[in-house]
């Protein structure tokens, strides 16, 4: 029951909450286009995803004191619509780039199948699911360079491209300097975020190597429930999702297929 | 044109732009009752003005660096609405209780007519328009008591009533505090707030008197820009509607017509 605990933000065995969501599909997902840093809208399939999350928050009596999310709509607009459904919209909303999705380089744009038949599945795969191999960088000519975007324009650094070990290289600081002092003033915490920046987080959290990480996907707009000690370690939580120790909220089978479906964007299905 | 403003927020003019907007129509907007700080969502037809605002805005071409608005969510969701579709859903959003709308006292949840009949139209005229006559208290025990919501059971001295010059009290620190400061830092700001609070400010801006105020109604969802100088003094708009020196984005008569609709919200028609 993450609603129910105290000022300092325990619950009643002494753990602190943190739930994580990735934002619902978006018009991009739909069309299976690589998307990283370009601000592409929630499709109405994702206005629905959210929805069905934050039944499931209510149905648990989940509240939050402060929403982290990133500089991209689809990211904030799920967190939004799952505010809006919880009474919550008149909490701190706090957006950072460090919370966007990975940059996927000279990829944005591409269909994924596409650009599989072009470079082959392996070395796609290498792009998509290597730790450290990035994909080639995008050229600031693109109509999808970050520093034409006005969100990302006054950035020191804009990325060309990142491969996960980049994304962790921001989102840890964010962590350190952002959120984990929120949680730990006592503060319930709603991150509304992507894909890869979650990957990020729950690798740090969890401890993952990084070709655990590698394997790991995280399902679309089901909220991902941690309990985190008094030095915010995660607490393996009863029906996690190894080798996570958050717990989905929704239906295991329903959590399942999602998590599935993920892994196989470049498939032939 | 409020978005061709050079980084230090001043147009060709040299003047700042401050864009204001009261709130689309609320369920109890439609119901006629007195609402003041109690938390009712927006009506449909209060989603459509705050997009019928959005186009406008978007016709002229202004952006926005930073939204400040209350804690209630009619005034939340109508400056959201706006944001999203001038896709800045990303800017900073800054939401204060000094926004709120006048807390209405005893005469929260009471229907506007029926409150006529019971206390006759001079006495609640009095409440609703004099300047210094606040409605009687809320008790403690009500259902719509501020320290039984979430988002004001933290503040210190809850109000019990407040007439307007209790409003003003509350607004002038937050626009020397929180907006004007922005404004001067050269961002260009949106406050999407309450008929009250928005009174509040207008007049400090345009140096209403007392009488001038409690004759003056700002319509819903329609955005008031205001022109500021070097010293934040407001600089008369062509086609301002007096006594106010900023200017109503919309076709004049939808605007006449908007306002002398607040203004017969007791009457029989």
């Amino acid at each position: 029951m993450g609603g129910k605990s105290a000022e300092d933000g325990l619950d009643e065995n002494g753990h602190y909450t943190l739930v994580l969501v990735r934002h619902g599909e978006s018009q991009w997902n739909k069309e299976n286009r690589f998307t990283g840093w370009v601000d592409v809208p929630l499709a109405e399939t994702g206005i629905d995803e959210a929805k069905r999350a934050s039944n499931s928050l209510k149905s648990e009596g989940f509240s939050f004191d402060v929403m982290f999310t990133s500089l991209l709509q689809r990211a904030i607009k799920t967190g939004l619509l799952i505010l809006e459904d919880l009474g919550l919209l008149w909490i701190p909303v706090d957006k950072d780039w460090r919370l966007n999705e990975r940059h996927y380089g000279a990829l944005q744009g591409l269909n994924k199948k596409e650009t599989v038949e072009k470079h082959g599945s392996e070395q796609v795969n290498l792009w998509r699911r290597s730790y450290d191999t990035p994909p080639p960088p995008m050229s600031p000519d693109s109509p999808y360079w970050a520093g034409n975007q006005p969100q990302h324009k006054s950035l020191k650094d804009l990325p060309s491209t990142e491969c996960l070990k980049d994304t962790v290289a921001r989102v840890l600081p964010w962590w350190k300097e952002v959120c984990a002092p929120a949680i730990k003033s006592g503060r319930k915490v709603l991150v509304a975020a992507h894909g890869n920046s979650l990957r990020a987080l729950v690798k740090y959290l969890d401890g993952l190597s990084d070709e655990e990480i590698c394997s790991l996907n995280i399902p679309t707009a089901i909220p991902l429930v941690y309990k985190l000690d008094k030095n915010l370690k995660p607490v393996r939580a009863e029906g996690a999702y190894a080798p996570l120790s958050g717990r989905y909220l929704g239906d295991p089978e329903m959590v399942r297929n999602a998590i599935e479906g993920v892994a196989n964007q470049t498939g032939k299905k």
